[in-house]
């Protein structure tokens, strides 16, 4: 018999789930759909119904042990997931609460996406043994999970760790949370493709990203550009890096983590924005910093990180 | 017989100290050059001998369990005081290993003294009972202790909490630390008198500071003459809580706590300081915080907080 854990990952599209055992070893992976579902208890009992065959269809005995859920604007204390935009169902949502009356036996728990990252990579990446250190994950938007002292932060609220909006520029970009210049209207896929327009517009440099719309240009495209020399795209990366670079340097003031991961669809740019990031970062470091704090690209696979991330963070509930 | 802990506080001109029980009472207190010392083995002996003959003095049967220093650049897991520009003793000075050597049989802690205040506040001030809070010390700079989860954060290396230099301005005001545009260049005493400083070389306002040099001025003039309506301090007052506001708006989104103490010589400016800072990191905050961080001057007495505050660490070493 062995144990494992169901980790979830709840995205706008898609929910994908795991079972894992406690090596990080996946032993059945799926997905479903989140956006199909206006009702939240038709998209609950639909994943319960899921997961329950695809832990039949396993061969072997497994036992589960607990069930970690990762979902964008996730609370841990209250096992909420509270306004989430990019989902059907408004408001503050009792997920735990809900969910536990499929498996009332077992711990269930839930915490945003990025702290779940964060989670996974303490367990199975590169942040094995490190006691302090942040993840900053780079998609449609950015997030961030800080560890202290070998725990994650949530802080009074349980909404600690919300580096994307740390404030760039007054009155500068529009952001989705309300406000106005948040980190993650510069640093993020989406953030980047805002810098490319800006450029377009300023420069009258030939660019072939000139001849894509900006709903259909993606970072990808971008770093792909740069790659073959394009200085648009060259610049829009040293922009953002340095952007990056100088509110991770503020960030290392709080904690003074030995470590800062990037992980997502815009860390994939590798030194395009590893290089600027680092060196902005140890320019505006407070000097006792300096040389101590590895920038490091996330050591775990996308495909199924944040699955293995909510795993991480029930094998976590269970050490209590 | 009572229990009580040895605080230090360690400070560029004197060193103080009290024995202090449980419940933050301070049975004895007295102070002791520091920068007499050109050796630091001279101070500590020094040093030692004073407080021997401060406890020969207490009538009451005492214990000393543990001893608790505060000192500038002060590191926990080294128990060093390393290149404090304000004392005379150079490079990294081993305090805690020498001092041990009076003291064999007690734990002797060392930590920064911003750090040493955050306890103090948890232990007899304002934060008992708090589990995520920031203190700021407002003083000739900027210094901060962050407690998450009930712990004071060190970090990877010991030198968590430098709020002081987070980056305000790209190529901003020249910094003690090398850098430019720190935060505490803004936001501390002589933050304030240099932006009174800028304000009087590009307004025309008569204001009573004009007759003061640089030297002269202190934070307490400039709040004394905004109290009378003087616009130049009133100024320097919104200008000094607008940039401490976005900065503690950022602070909130690594930590996310349930309230902020602000202490120290330019906290005592109180509404004038309270009320732009309140006012520009309420605008500035991630929606999710709103309303829920409390900014609040600190509960503890300045002339012996740094004293207490090192002995809440003695007792904090304690419960380990």
């Amino acid at each position: 018999m062995r144990d494992v854990v169901i980790g979830i990952d709840i995205g706008g599209t898609f929910t994908k789930y795991g079972i894992i055992d406690k090596t990080g070893h996946c032993l059945k992976e799926n997905f479903t759909s989140t956006d199909k579902y206006q009702e939240f208890d038709m998209f609950l009992e639909n994943l319960q119904t899921e997961i329950e065959e695809s832990l039949v269809s396993i061969t072997e005995r497994v036992e589960v042990k607990a069930i970690g859920i990762g979902a964008p604007n996730g609370n841990y204390y209250s096992g909420t997931i509270e306004n989430a935009p990019n989902l059907n169902w408004k408001g503050i949502v009792p997920f735990v609460e809900r969910f536990k009356t499929f498996f009332p036996n077992i711990p269930v728990v839930l915490t945003n996406d990025a702290n779940a990252a964060a989670l996974g990579e303490m367990i199975y990446g590169g942040a094995k043994g490190m006691k302090d250190f942040i993840v900053i994950t780079l998609g449609t938007g950015l997030g961030s999970g800080i560890v202290v002292d070998g725990k994650l932060v949530y802080g009074h609220d349980g909404f600690a760790g919300e580096l994307g909006h740390i404030n760039v520029k007054h009155r500068g970009r529009e952001c989705g949370c309300g406000k106005r210049g948040c980190l993650e209207t510069y640093v993020s896929a989406t953030g980047l493709k805002r810098t490319v327009l800006k450029l377009m517009a300023e420069r009258i440099t030939e660019s072939e990203l000139r001849d894509y719309s900006f709903n259909d240009l993606t970072s990808k495209m971008v770093s792909e550009a740069a790659k073959k020399g394009d200085e648009i795209a060259l610049e829009a990366f040293e922009i953002t890096g340095r952007i990056l670079g100088v509110k991770l340097a503020d960030a290392v003031t709080c904690t003074s983590p030995e470590a800062i991961f990037l992980f997502g669809g815009l860390a994939r740019a590798g030194d395009l924005l590893l290089n600027p990031t680092r060196k902005y970062m140890e320019e505006n470091l407070f000097p006792v910093y300096r040389g101590k704090v590895k920038l490091i690209l996330s050591d775990l696979k996308e495909t199924n990180a944040a699955v293995l991330g909510a795993s991480a963070l029930a094998w976590k509930e269970l050490e209590k």
